[in-house]
């Protein structure tokens, strides 16, 4: 792990990532800071993805949700475009999907950009309560599912539910439950935790997306909804969207700790 | 204070109000359960209005929005017509509004409905805690005022906050504050307490909408975001729209309980 981007600022990252002196999934990067997936499609379905993503907070937390046209996030961050600032973008087009650097090129006065709670958020308050997060120490991303579990549907939006999994020590599963429900604004509180099979995943070690991280006997498979449930439905619905590539995320300025409920 | 349309259910409350068998304000009704302010606009306004809602959860804690042209909810209520089922509405055309008992002639297949969450819902946690709620003792629903505190904008929303004020004793601000933190789906935590002058309100005892509730001695004016606060955005931006007619809330299944976060 890069201890210095770890404890670096958004700010400074955000930088580094726009000039390419950054690369790669951010998990290690910005301790203690809210990152995002961003989704952006057209105004035109703005209404629908948004009162579909209010109807499945667990995937689709929404952290902001800015102007149609504008690229400058307000409340999560400043001094930033969401057109440079993340390392790796998606575009979906056509049902088909290819991986730019910037979306400069992509984007149009109707464009809505959604900002969408990242579960290494959680990091930092895990490793402080004595949790290990095994991806972090092994420097990879945490491994995501497609699951059984349906979401709700609005609009054109509908499908299964993507999950991440973090294994968990069996003595720390309470205390990752206490710790991720007082962060609903970065996926909340745990989706499934025990059987991969019970939420339709027949292979725990055959990720559709991010890492194999194997589970170690005294561990135990814990699953939050994760904020590429969208992406599917682009390529399922065709969709056009652009979005983060996977573990590539937006480095906002938020503290986690001030995104704390009660 | 009627006993039994307080521990009647909501369904037969519904029933009795479309009926126009119960009238007047629902503040006393269906303890324990939660109430919700109504806001009903075309879809071509439904993107903006939800981020607008969101960016002010104090005033405007979504609870359910309907496709367009639904007018029946699907979390909230089964069952139950969103036409009929609130005793007064008022129809916001025009930059006029006016006072009616159904709105079957004024819906269309564009009509978009958000049902927000109402302060009354608290009732039942409050008074089982010892806090004395001197609007339902006086048979009255409480006050409320235009604050001088700006809501955050989204497109053509914007304006003031309107705010509700309960009075309550000095000895039980504090569980105030701890029951109402865990329930922000309606209203949640108060947006201020104690000095009316400090957030725009010159007379307590002249409230923009409601009834007037005096303060005893020991008793500090406790204030939470309120969701008429469309209403009055409505009024100042000629927005088409309709809404429940102040303390008329439309009364869901819902049990308060169940919305407790953590």
């Amino acid at each position: 792990m890069q201890e210095n981007l770890k404890y670096d600022i958004p700010k400074n990252l955000r930088k580094k990532i726009t000039e390419s002196n950054v690369v790669g999934p951010t998990s290690a990067y910005a301790y203690g800071h809210i990152q995002a997936n961003l989704v952006i499609i057209d105004k035109s379905y703005a209404f629908d993805f948004l009162s579909y993503s209010m109807l499945n907070p667990s995937p689709c937390p929404i952290l902001e949700v800015l102007d149609p046209g504008n690229p400058f996030p307000v409340k999560s961050a400043t001094n930033s475009d969401i057109r440079y600032d993340l390392g790796k973008y998606l575009i979906f087009q056509n049902g088909k999907s290819k991986v730019v650097e910037n979306i400069k090129d992509y984007w149009t006065k109707s464009k809505v950009t959604f900002l969408i709670g990242c579960l290494f958020s959680m990091q930092k308050h895990f490793e402080e309560s004595g949790i290990i997060i095994n991806h972090l120490n092994e420097n990879k991303i945490d491994p995501t599912y497609i699951s059984n579990i349906p979401t709700n549907s609005f609009g054109i939006f509908d499908g299964p539910m993507i999950v991440s999994m973090w294994p968990i020590h069996k003595n720390y599963i309470t205390k990752a439950i206490a710790i991720s429900s007082k962060l609903p604004s970065v996926h909340g509180k745990p989706i499934h935790i025990g059987d991969p099979g019970f939420i339709g995943i027949d292979d725990i070690e055959n990720p559709d997306y991010g890492d194999i991280i194997k589970l170690k006997s005294d561990e135990i498979p814990v699953f939050w909804g994760c904020g590429i449930t969208p992406q599917l439905i682009a390529q399922q619905k065709n969709i056009d969207m652009i979005t983060h590539h996977p573990g590539n995320m937006y480095i906002t300025d938020l503290k986690t700790n001030e995104m704390e409920i009660i």
